[in-house]
């Protein structure tokens, strides 16, 4: 655990710091609970999230759920939901998950209010969100004060091998995977002598039978119909595999190494695709991006450029850097005919007499007639406006193809994507 | 028949061509059989080849067998041979083939002088060049003044397009194999709508059953269990079939057209590797040649230079012309380590910090561990002379292998390989 420490010091939260959020979250409680009281709604207010299970590193932000009986209409806790939140969030913005909802700040800490319905344990659902107060009833049932450490240890792990979070673009483990993880195996150090050892999947609880399919099968124990760890890429697993070794080795100096000095001379051509990311959430707008370079790189691959890597940014921007070894295509390409017996020989023989495109030939080779001929369309950046116009890359990008923009030299030496492929290293 | 008559005014012999032949045959003979009495020798002396059939075309050689009684040994009919070669040959010159034998002139007629056993149709030869005399007989039984004139309408009409000549280099048909086609199908008219109708194989007699697997099958009358076409290439079978399509079409234009203007700006890398042609008849040396230009040609593919095109000719030098697309490899080269589960994972990453030729990495990806890493050989030319040491090319072309030029630029332009290569057509 040594190399841990300073990550620990830096991120673990102090008494005071806790102490505050309590207070934040004690009051709101409070707030809401009378609101509902005076206006006779049939719902509570819950804290939920890392706070409300003490596993919360520093700077985090807090959590409310407001938990509405299952007998009002979905439309109703949605309109209460945002008054409410409104009433004792001033200045607070609406946003958008499964349901609307109100975020604002609180003594500088960050505080969402979100509706939801009441279900108890075992009950079917509604919104996904439904689950969200009964593992926190879970996790604070199972864990003591040496877990909650292990669990915050675990977090700020998985952020340094730059695996923890579950939004899309990140596809990690989320804090209660982490929390599942340290209940399951008890302890911090057996989780990591765990996943040092793990080969192919990792499934939680161990040995137990699954229809999933995913790299990582963490069964909800509060819904076991339902993967808790569907989101984790099997890179990031990969990740996890191979910090676990360096920690149960002492190998921290690999660990926690710091990139190597970069090498830009490869000898390669190296361009970047660029466009205006719309103002969509990434859940939509990330698999676009990734099926846009997967397309780019396709098209790269069928006419010859020979691309070997690539890399994704999506920020302001969708940057997508294509690395490829041929940086202009050959003029001429050998063309195949018909077999010298068939009966097309001849008209194939008679349509490239005197045809500009006619680079040498016709000549046989085997049992067939060849011609080289003159290739029109050689640069890399019209074949590639050409062929994505016949490519279906998703609602949001597919009118975006004509305003993307081809960079390559010194205007692509700023740009994240660049640093991120320049500097790719273990996590 | 109307797009041959100039080449056939050109190339048939005159009556006095053919009686001066006849006249200097029939001394040489007269010659031999006087010395073989003399000296009691058991031997005939008999004319072959084309001009003892009439098939010959003008500027034709002699061919005078002396054909020994099999009692006697090996050694002595080559002795023998050479001696009586040697005093009806005033300054003949000494060749080596199945048996050595004299060349030489007389009144400017090229004369050929071999020695060969006396064998009867269906007994068994001693050596191949003992069949000869009874080819003569068997297309003697078989000929007459019209047939002999399309047999040298075909060899004209197979040397315009390319495919005449049995010799390894030509791979193509020998005088003989037209005289089996002519007297097979009767007339030219009649082969070559056979030859522009045929599907696959050429297999002559039509129908008949046979073990052999050469691309054309031509069983030789007087020892069915011999391919007389065996040296035939697909190449040249295909070369006839869409001449003789072209001819039976009446299209002469594409026929005897000219090779169309030449393209130089193919925007590929030429090379031609030349290396001095050891003093070795073609039988041994070219088949090394084609292996020495197969060898070259894949360890450009498997060194990623993306080879597209060759040609080989063998002159006075050995010249192999290469075409290829990677005109210089990238100085980096994508290297696959071990799955982050393996033992061997921390190792791969030990083996690779502070390694020189790291480039970027190790980095994850999906289960596995890469490094980007420097490649030191990137020059063509030393790759190929590397790895061509580690290559068996054949007995005379391995001790040259340190000889091999590499030549590109202004310096391949007159070589007659880079002129064949431009000018690549039909035939």
């Amino acid at each position: 655990m040594n190399c841990l420490e300073d990550l620990l010091n830096d991120q673990l939260p102090t008494a005071e710091d806790q102490n505050k959020l309590q207070s934040i979250a004690t009051g709101l409680i409070r707030e809401i609970g009378l609101i509902c009281k005076t206006e006779k709604i049939d719902a509570n207010a819950v804290e939920v999230g890392s706070t409300s299970k003490n596993t919360n590193l520093k700077s985090s932000d807090i959590d409310i759920f407001i938990t509405f009986s299952k007998s009002y209409p979905v439309a109703l806790i949605e309109k209460k939901g945002l008054e409410i939140g409104h009433r004792i969030l001033k200045n607070g913005t609406e946003k958008y998950a499964e349901h609307p909802y109100v975020s604002g700040y609180v003594d500088g800490v960050k505080v969402d209010v979100v509706p939801a319905f009441r279900i108890k344990e075992g009950e079917r659902i509604v919104s996904t969100v439904d689950r969200t107060p009964l593992h926190t009833i879970y996790v604070n049932s199972r864990t003591n004060n040496k877990m909650v450490h292990d669990i915050r240890l675990l977090k700020i792990f998985l952020k340094k091998i730059n695996v923890y979070g579950s939004e899309i673009a990140k596809s990690g483990f989320s804090g209660y995977l982490c929390e599942l993880a340290i209940i399951s195996f008890g302890s911090f150090d057996k989780f990591m002598e765990y996943s040092a050892k793990l080969k192919g999947k990792m499934i939680i609880p161990e040995n137990c039978k699954t229809k999933f399919n995913e790299p990582v099968i963490i069964i909800d124990p509060v819904d076991p119909t339902r993967n808790a760890g569907a989101a984790v890429s099997e890179e990031n697993l990969s990740k996890l595999k191979l910090a676990a070794k360096l920690y149960t080795s002492n190998r921290c100096d690999i660990l926690f190494d710091t990139v190597p000095e970069v090498h830009h001379n490869r000898e390669t051509t190296i361009k970047v695709f660029t466009v205006k990311k719309p103002d969509i959430i990434d859940d939509i707008i990330y698999p676009q991006a990734v099926r846009l370079k997967k397309k780019i790189f396709d098209i790269l691959e069928r006419s010859g450029f020979m691309p070997v890597s690539f890399e994704l940014y999506v920020g302001n921007d969708i940057e997508i850097l294509i690395e490829y070894l041929i940086e202009k295509l050959p003029d001429v390409k050998k063309h195949m005919g018909p077999p010298v017996e068939s009966c097309e020989s001849i008209k194939f023989i008679d349509s490239w007499r005197g045809n500009k495109r006619l680079m040498r030939g016709p000549y046989i080779i085997g049992q067939r007639i060849y011609v080289d001929a003159r290739i029109m369309h050689t640069e890399m950046e019209q074949i590639v406006r050409d062929e994505l116009t016949q490519e279906d890359i998703g609602k949001n990008l597919n009118s975006l193809k004509n305003d993307i923009k081809v960079l390559s030299g010194d205007k692509i030496n700023d740009l994240q994507v660049t640093k991120n492929f320049y500097s790719k290293y273990l996590f």
